[in-house]
């Protein structure tokens, strides 16, 4: 009991699988809150408890009765858009209630701000947040070029600019994802989250008339980074193709990169730069 | 001939007609050259040249041989996206590979980058630019609250996030609107255009739940005034009910209002706000 344990609160995307198989690994006593409709590999050596959303009064109701102190959230959990959600909680009590009056100044800002109040919160309450990259520090890259793919002097200009360009919308605490091509900004990710990001910039007619452009990938600035981490993957990939552009950049030790093997294999296969900076 | 005669390259969107109409009353000799696909009023008072693409080559000809000197360029014309697309060009001179030339340099960059440049090009040449908001200053509006419905303190704070935000991405030449909810940027304007943006903010959760928050749109600091004007319209107020928003934000003096009563009317009907910072 207690040292060894650790929650993980799950939400959508295929970091959840790695990082609990991780954590199992290294010996840690793991209990899933699996949020929505997961697919969580299940295994006899983890506790797996399923719920529709996310539900806090529930949450703390277990890891108050099974003493956990250690918590790690992964994946994408819709924010609660308004007190109102927790209301249709389940478990709802004094704790949830009292959470319940914090949010309603929780709730203003942007993801990264969110992110930093609960956790806040939580560490008040006696938590400890252990970030996925912690249990898995081998998920993000050191700085280098990661492709047979050179970059080109256009492309490098790209990147400057798109790297300028996400200081200053992650200052704002705005988004993680920029395209740039020719110079030019093309898309900037705000709420809508990279992919969709991608795909309106493959609508472009910039877009289609010739291949060029990088899109860029960073945590923001006030981000904490044992949260919300920026994520890429083999999914983001396919859609750097279809928005034919020339390449991808992240920065270093803050991107996560899932199934690394499978994006380098598919940078290769389509001609791709890939720069950690 | 010479002082009178005013050369309005007219691209889609209901400016242009606006434009057109105005310049005629106020006793303009005017050459218009329509691009792509509009449908431009017939009027035995002006002289009407229809081309499919912006034709450069072809519209100096016009100009020089009638000796206009002053242009007006008004409503969307889709930018070149590459230096071949000059030679698409039906009439390709010495002029166009002139211009060809330069213009490698000057597709690099964001729309106000590209006006600024193209105006600077024509002003070498002995041209005078005259901006639509000169011909029709009463497009744009004064600072104030155009609407019954006031601005909530919450909005209040939208609009000055908003603004902060504007500023940022306008100073990177980067886009004209950004869209604002409880205190989080929802969605950012690059090179897909209001609409667009719009249309994104309306598919989001955090729109979907409650009505609130604000679009601002604003010209950006580095924006050449005399062209590329951000505008508002019916159809932009359409999109802001569709997105469940409150209300509208511009700044003044350099946001054209199209059809301003019809505008009216349909923030009062959908109970909006509409000010003007």
């Amino acid at each position: 009991m207690g040292e060894n344990q650790l929650a993980i609160i799950a939400g959508g995307g295929s970091l959840s699988d790695v990082i609990i198989e991780t954590a199992r690994k290294k010996g840690w006593n793991v209990t899933v809150f699996a949020i929505g409709d997961l697919n969580i590999a299940k295994n006899q050596d983890i506790s797996l408890i399923e719920m529709k959303r996310l539900d806090i009064g529930r949450i703390f109701q277990i890891l108050k009765s099974q003493k956990i102190k250690n918590i790690c959230m992964v994946g994408y959990i819709p924010r609660p858009n308004s007190p109102k959600d927790y209301l249709n909680f389940r478990y709802l009590n004094v704790q949830t209630l009292s959470i319940l009056f914090q949010s309603i100044g929780i709730l203003r800002g942007g993801d990264a701000s969110l992110f930093k109040k609960i956790n806040s919160l939580l560490e008040k309450r006696g938590y400890k947040i252990i970030g996925a990259s912690e249990i898995a520090p081998n998920l993000t890259l050191k700085g280098g070029l990661y492709s047979s793919k050179s970059v080109s002097k256009v492309e490098f200009e790209n990147i400057k600019k798109a790297k300028q360009c996400a200081e200053m919308t992650g200052y704002l605490d705005i988004g993680q994802a920029v395209v740039v091509k020719n110079g030019r900004v093309l898309a900037i990710e705000a709420a809508e989250g990279t992919d969709v990001m991608l795909e309106r910039a493959a609508c472009l007619e910039a877009i289609r008339i010739k291949r060029g452009g990088v899109i860029l990938k960073s945590a923001q600035i006030n981000q904490d980074k044992r949260v919300d981490m920026p994520t890429i993957g083999p999914n983001t990939i396919k859609n750097v193709v279809k928005a034919n552009l020339s390449g991808i950049a992240i920065t270093a030790d803050n991107v996560i990169v899932l199934d690394f093997q499978k994006v380098i294999e598919m940078i290769e296969d389509n001609n791709l730069y890939f720069i950690v900076i």
